[in-house]
């Protein structure tokens, strides 16, 4: 009896309370309920795949300052005038070119192998071809700790275990750090170029590119090439049997001066507010060696198609929705800070920011940096995406995406709805980042959970300017 | 109550059967201990995973004629030695060789975009680089049909669905033809070069390597090149929307002239029949793109390994248990006939030949074409190796593995053990073909169930003799 008398308490309790709940949502029942039926539509549409498949074949990969970016950026503005933006712009700013060129890479010693391996982004080109032994570094600590000198007439290689897959994707901070300084100490160890394990999940025969870090404004001025995970253990198994290891190498990779690339901006006006901005938004780019389907035509996919079905709807949001491609992202966040820098002016009307840079698996958890009264907004928001499969994380989490992080440096608020990321880092930045990798039905949920997200903050009533 | 004495009497009749089949079982007691014994210990064995990795990683890569192959004869006459085989021997024969070379093979219209091709095996090389427009044929019956001619100045691509994937591999025949025959149609009507969609059931961007056919006794005298999967659906993607292709393409492939191969040729000799020989055996040779652990670096383990276990018994089996390392399998079963022919006056002593030449996932069947006496040994051996979740398959079917062929055709009875293929034609002929791949429990059941197996027939009363 005790038990039941508490249960019939907890029910007239709850139910005296509900108005008092409704009267505070943020959130009108009619808010909801398109919400509700954005995330039934997108769900059932195939616009985003048609996006991806049309960046993807259309354009095909799209370096970073390359004619083929060019070709993306007219394509982005063209996809955006057919989707009844209200106005798509492109805004340029100059940069350098690193090229790739060719690569001859081959094992010598003990025999002769061809390894499958790739310059890394701001690798200086071999002036002639390299012969030379290689050094086997069992990690990246054991190449910050070689002496000066010592590595004259080599070429070191750098081995690390393969990156640690999980949802977030966490293991690519501590294994990238070969990719991103393992030069700067082959070079004072005077070696004549540096090989890294790639940094990927995977274990097939691709090595995963990626930019390295400069050492202050001083790029690498040796070759620096990432060979595949299979690669890295069969140099390790060599190594370990104590057979002596050489290499012949020849790579053309190197910078080519100034040009061109901007950021596509394409927008919907706001019907009440229309300078405040929610931005959201991918990269445009891609790495050369894919066509760059997951890293990152998914992006700009999810985010178009979510701002195209909120245009669908018979009026316009009370806020601005922004959907920005980034232009060569890959290659240092040039578009990204070409971005802030043009709005700098402007940044305080930016209320929210968001990217999808993460592939297009099922999108599982949603997390923001937001002002107190917007982060209840987003409590209530993802009660709304919950029946896709969305979970609430953290209110204090930084960072909306890569290209989003200099407007977040400077106060802009941000969410980030985060793909299951599992196998991301099996595809990531390697030859295999095509078309066939992405899952319509799950390129559809994202979809889902951005329209609905996106059009709430676009239209709510609560004030979302950064209040810090 | 009816069902109660049916059920007792069925009990009864069994009981008094029993002895009636143990007199006629073809497997004495200790026999069967024995072989349960071996699979026991094969299970718990690591020497079959050393084998594999120790040729994929000391000899690495290894085309049939080529220098490696010749380090990985010697490699395999060492082995034989260390594991205490009784004989171990080379028998030599000349082969015609074909050598990859370089390849350059670029997308040029409707923009540039590097392919990922390989050239097929006996592929000629492109005098110098080929410019031309592609012509895109749906499928191989297309390009059949295609007039003499019509093709000048032009490259022929043959695109055709993705191969069908099961544990039996079925889906290879048919989706080989292309790689097989369409260098003839393609020639017919004077394209410059062919290439086809890769004959390979995975979507990652490995082309997919293989021998061409001969006609009569012609090779082919254009380059033909295999792309992978995600390109063939790239290029098809275009052609959907009538974009014009073209490519650039120069293979440095060609036939180099007469080499020494050979078959490496280890024996058991038995203690009562030493003349009947009991043949298992893989490929010692593999494609030139990957290290060769799956095709078939794992069928050199699982029957050396096997006969390495049966060696290690207080005495050698009645009969002579061989394990032949075929060289240059992949290029036309050149070791296959050599063995054949060297041997075809001691045909009739080959009592049994069986080729593990499928990877190295589960054995799930056991299949035969032997005498009918031989054939209740096999229903007797299938029930003793079903605890490893192997069943009895099919007592007419003919085929011991590709280098078997030739023996079974001059009437060697001939069993396999077949592997779960499901994946076999995701990793076949490409770069990705590594050591990773092999999962050393799923191996040591294969060499569990191959030690049963060969034991068993070597050891058996049973007349094994072919009676055709």
């Amino acid at each position: 009896m005790k038990l039941l008398n508490s249960a019939v308490l907890s029910t007239f309790l709850c139910v005296l309370s509900m108005p008092l709940i409704a009267d505070q949502s943020a959130i009108t029942k009619q808010q909801k309920e398109t919400a509700q039926q954005l995330m039934a539509t997108a769900l059932k549409s195939d616009i985003g795949y048609n996006i991806v498949e049309s960046l993807t074949t259309e354009i095909g990969p799209r370096l970073g300052g390359s004619e083929a970016e060019k070709r993306a950026r007219d394509w982005g503005v063209e996809l955006g005038k057919e989707l009844g933006f209200d106005k798509a712009t492109i805004e340029e700013f100059t940069m350098p070119f690193w090229d790739r060129g060719h690569l001859h890479l081959t094992l010598t010693s003990p025999y002769k192998q061809e390894l499958y391996g790739s310059a890394l982004g701001g690798a200086a080109p071999s002036k002639k071809e390299i012969n030379a032994p290689i050094v086997y570094f069992r990690d990246i600590q054991e190449l910050i700790e070689v002496k000066d000198g010592v590595l004259k007439g080599k070429v070191a290689f750098v081995d690390g275990e393969p990156m640690v897959k999980s949802q977030t994707g966490a293991g690519y901070g501590p294994s990238n750090q070969k990719r991103r300084i393992g030069w700067q100490h082959a070079e004072r160890g005077g070696a004549s170029a540096l090989m890294i394990r790639s940094v990927g999940s995977d274990s097939h025969r691709f090595p995963h590119t990626g930019m390295m870090s400069k050492n202050g404004d001083k790029w690498a001025t040796i070759p620096v090439i990432a060979i595949s995970n299979p690669d890295a253990d069969h140099l390790r198994r060599l190594h370990n049997l104590d057979r002596p290891l050489s290499v012949s190498l020849h790579s053309g990779s190197d910078w080519k001066g100034e040009v061109t690339s901007g950021n596509v901006v394409l927008d919907l006006i706001g019907s009440e507010k229309p300078e405040e901005i929610v931005l959201i938004g991918g990269h445009l780019d891609s790495w050369d060696l894919g066509t760059g389907a997951v890293d990152d035509g998914a992006g700009i996919a999810i985010t178009t198609a979510a701002a195209k079905l909120i245009a669908n709807l018979p009026q316009r949001p009370k806020r601005t929705i922004r959907v920005v491609m980034f232009g060569a992202e890959e290659v240092g966040l040039l578009g990204a800070f070409a971005y802030a820098k043009e709005h700098e002016n402007n940044l305080h009307n930016h209320v929210l920011a968001t990217e999808s840079d993460f592939g297009a698996r099922n999108i599982w958890r949603i997390v923001s940096n937001v002002n107190p009264e917007a982060t209840k907004l987003v409590d209530e928001i993802a009660r709304i995406i919950a029946p896709l499969g969305i979970v609430r994380g953290g209110s204090d989490v930084k960072g909306g995406g890569p290209d989003i992080i200099p407007m977040a440096e400077k106060g802009v608020p941000t969410i980030r709805l985060s793909q299951e990321g599992t196998d991301y880092f099996d595809l990531h930045h390697t030859p295999d980042d095509t078309l066939d990798k992405i899952n319509p039905a799950e390129l559809a949920q994202n979809i889902a959970a951005y329209a609905a997200t996106i059009y709430l903050f676009a239209d709510t009533d609560v004030d979302l300017k950064a209040k810090r």
